[in-house]
């Protein structure tokens, strides 16, 4: 889907050159930020704060197809899934490093666009870029990106500190980067079969948007201060909600009763999925990319937090003993499993 | 070279499965280390001091030759490589993360070795590692580090502190992890081209640990905080001595006279260029991959280190409009580049 008018072949700058050229118009923003680009390693200060730092590596093939991935959307995507996880810690980003391999296949313009998307990601969040690497594969690209933020030692929530009796929660909605992704792949086949074809995307903005440029949920570590909620466990949804909240479980030794019927699902996600054959609520459990917060609460915070739309109650955590279930629209209780639960069972 | 009689698939532990069997003998023995693997994030305490922080990408057919490598090798050097680049801070390196994208090409029992190779680096360098991710690569493979490290703010050395009149000291010996690659490469294409022979390697083992096995120099900061010399300006030598002086002239504004003669060249090293036909100088300049520090010390410093046989004062800083220059034996002056000098001009 990119289109460029140019094509610069990359080894027309070298490494030092390539990496001096795209990283000519980053301006540090952040007080922490002491050293960035530009020595054997960036330096940062915060001053007491403790040090959170998360990484992710994102392979051409596997987690992206550049058939229909603009370039700069990979960017924004590549940051905002790294800053996802500074924020389920309950802290804020402020560095990241970047590092690439990339094929001659690239052009120094397409650098730029995949550049762009990250430092749009970066504005967003108030981020530097301090550091990284750039350097040639023998083909596809590989990205991996290092977030880095700050956090109260008091502030900061881990996996582990759910408890029994506690409500388990989840921001925004889920299913709709998965199934904007089955959308994007039907796509792609229609046109690899008939080139003439133009895909038929439109009207299903909000679930492309999902899958080709999700945001990082910075506005939630600030609203449950501003709450006065401190989780007592969170996780960012990147695998699914099914994997996340096992993820909790066997973090904190409790078990968990999900409600089928609480789960939030957009309607052009339920629809989507239903074009698909596909049952909307497995789309939720195991699509995973949704980059929304999965956190529990004591219950003594539900006040605090049931008039806000953003914030959807899904269930409560039990027993360990009790185990880990899904409680269907019928009322049936079925073991969750990081597949979502044993559909062969289900009855419906 | 890697003989393993037994094979497991990666795909028979899944993601999850590879990430906890690989990192379940892992201790954690760094008190700034809150949180380690196994949270959206890791946690860090440096208790005031500041963070320093690097990363690098080491992509297979470019920056290693499985040939000739062995994966516990490659992990141990992968780390060692990144953890130089925070000693070149003058800073200690207390966690890494490590992300690794991997074809199925390889088994179960081959990351373990790779993941031996790192461990043994971080026992070594006293370093947790904290975090990581691990995804699957089309072909190949990727290993992505990140290295976390602490100093006291007035510890700190850069690369644009050196100043006209200072020394430019290095530490070791150059060259040989250059010469030692020829040779292995050299041994190789013998093997391809008559796969009876068994490679003749023997009696350089100097060379070859410096080229599969470099120690990164966790001496060195300690020293010179012994000697009460702290450097106006530090670098690792990683690209070869002649990109990095260019580095450090170029961020401090300085010139340099490099003398030739003056280069702590290894008679191992040195016999290996010539029998390849190549100038030991030359290997030197640009061979790379050394890992020793290179640093420019106030000239009032030089009693406190000139004993200290591992440390050479090879140059002195100049005005920057004098340029960098290289002093041959013969006593001429060359204009220094990334690539050396202009050996095409050269009088001997």
């Amino acid at each position: 889907m990119l289109e460029n008018t140019e094509r610069t072949e990359l080894n027309t700058l070298g490494e030092f050159g390539l990496i001096k050229h795209l990283t000519q118009f980053i301006e540090i923003k952040n007080e922490s930020t002491i050293k960035g680009i530009g020595d054997d390693a960036a330096v940062i200060d915060y001053k007491g704060k403790q040090t959170v730092i998360s990484t992710d590596m994102l392979v051409e093939g596997v987690h992206f197809d550049l058939a229909y991935v603009p370039l700069k959307h990979l960017g924004f995507k590549a940051v905002s899934v790294n800053l996802s996880d500074i924020y389920a810690m309950n802290a804020t980003p402020k560095q990241i490093t970047v590092s690439f391999a990339i094929s001659n296949r690239f052009s120094v313009e397409a650098m730029e666009e995949l550049y762009a998307g990250m430092m749009m990601a970066c504005k967003k969040h108030n981020v530097d870029i301090v550091g990284g690497d750039t350097t040639t594969a023998k083909s596809g690209l590989v990205i991996s990106i290092t977030a880095i933020g700050e956090a109260n030692a008091d502030d900061l929530v881990y996996r582990n500190g759910a408890k029994e009796g506690d409500l388990l929660c989840v921001t925004g909605d889920l299913g709709a980067a998965y199934v904007g992704l089955q959308l994007l792949e039907r796509e792609k086949q229609i046109y690899l079969e008939s080139p003439g074809v133009q895909p038929d995307l439109g009207g299903n903005d909000y679930i492309l948007e999902r899958q080709l440029k999700p945001e990082a949920r910075i506005d939630i570590p600030v609203l449950l201060k501003k709450l006065d909620v401190k989780p007592t466990s969170m996780i960012d949804i990147s695998d699914g909600l099914a994997s996340e909240i096992l993820h909790i479980c066997t973090q904190s030794s409790v078990g968990c009763n999900l409600f089928e019927e609480k789960i939030p699902i957009d309607p052009s996600t339920y629809n989507m999925a239903r074009e698909f054959n596909m049952d909307p609520t497995i789309c939720a459990l195991n699509g995973g990319e949704d980059y929304e917060l999965l956190f529990t609460i004591d219950q003594s915070d539900f006040p605090k937090i049931k008039a806000n739309p953003d914030i959807s109650v899904i269930g409560h955590m039990t027993r360990n003993s009790d185990g880990v279930n899904l409680i269907t629209k019928g009322g049936t209780s079925h073991t969750l499993t990081a597949q979502g639960w044993d559909s062969m069972k289900r009855d419906v």
